[in-house]
């Protein structure tokens, strides 16, 4: 569902008035891929191969620009654009520019975001070199948290977006500006919140929609593709 | 948007419970390919060879079945599947299995669908081997359903879905015991009518949706992708 609110949130905030002058987009959305959060934490098979297969399929399809729609993956994103003949996008240097596009250039941004987000540091790092300081649940709120985002993977909607409801406004009382639903599965079920709560969220699955849409527009098109190997 | 619904029905429908049990997606969706409508009328050039290089793309990104999120580009399915190594799903035969499903078997079928799929009877001719009788708006309803589907593609959505809403609603005032959403544009926008008329409507998105699950399941999986040609 990640995948497919990133596309939505492409095709929504393109200029366009007819299909013609939507972006091509090829997608490669392969679930087996091993659980990101696992690998971080020891837990589980190294995500790499499976993630550099895919980006092998998308530049084969004739890709000219790549976006991860998982927060935690992109601790694997200098090894995957290192192997990229295309450049991959990074969600939270486009958050970074969707702060400043609200006018937010400092202070404190609470994390919503799995714990293999949080533990590798995937935000906090670049937040700081731009000012910012990261405020997360904590660790019970945090375990609270991880279960809402394995609901959403498993198709549930009410009960994930009451727990994240809850400890998006806990940030918001302990002092942040914005909060970062800086996992993808967040955005989804956090899309009917009330107008008061939404304007204090930042939404990185749209943040990286508009890097992408910039990076495409104009002259959007996909590379001649390969010829066919096989009949 | 219809690749996003289509995409969104095959998620909310597959029994899974994390991210692993879910279907592996490549999806090609380039709405460069030329205005089926218009081809089909003779006022546009072919969108075939465009089809064909999807359908060429897909193939070399390891998929095993093909799914085609527009109706009116079933008028061109023979051709792709002549061209195909994998099966390609058809919309229509997978409408007879979802009204089966809700226990219609013959009567009368109301048709809101693109001015093309009418014109070469995308649906009339399967539905009619099938025992049912399509019924159609008048030409001055039918120019309206044409423009509120063009609005749909230019990403506007009250006024289409209250377009349609209409149209859907004089169709069952004819008798029809079913109105199929026969233009991919239409399930967007008319996924929030109450729940008396969504009962009376057939969703051929989602009917593909099921039947694509249907296909990929169990033991989904893409095949081995071919070698990257260059470095």
């Amino acid at each position: 569902m990640a995948t497919v609110d990133f596309m939505e949130k492409v095709i929504r905030n393109t200029p366009a008035v007819c299909d013609q002058e939507h972006i091509p987009m090829i997608v490669c959305s392969v679930p087996q891929v091993p659980d990101r959060t696992a690998a971080i934490f020891g837990q589980g098979a190294d995500p790499l191969p499976a993630m550099l297969d895919g980006l092998a399929r998308l530049e084969r399809a004739g890709v000219t620009c790549v976006a991860i729609t998982c927060n935690a993956a992109h601790h694997w994103h200098a090894a995957l654009q290192a192997a990229a003949s295309v450049p991959i996008l990074h969600i939270v240097d486009a958050s970074v520019e969707a702060l400043a596009g609200k006018g937010i250039r400092s202070g404190a941004i609470g994390l919503l975001a799995g714990s293999g987000t949080l533990q590798v540091g995937v935000y906090e790092k670049r937040f700081a070199q731009h000012g910012f300081v990261c405020i997360t649940p904590d660790a019970a709120g945090q375990a609270e948290v991880m279960r809402a985002i394995y609901l959403v993977k498993a198709n549930e909607f009410d009960e994930p977006a009451a727990i994240l409801q809850r400890h998006a406004e806990a940030l918001v009382a302990k002092g942040c500006r914005q909060v970062a639903m800086a996992c993808t599965e967040i955005p989804v079920v956090l899309a009917r919140v009330s107008a008061d709560l939404q304007q204090l969220l930042l939404d990185p699955t749209e943040a990286l929609a508009l890097a992408a849409i910039r990076a495409c527009l104009p002259a959007a098109s996909l590379r001649p593709s390969e010829p066919l190997a096989t009949a």
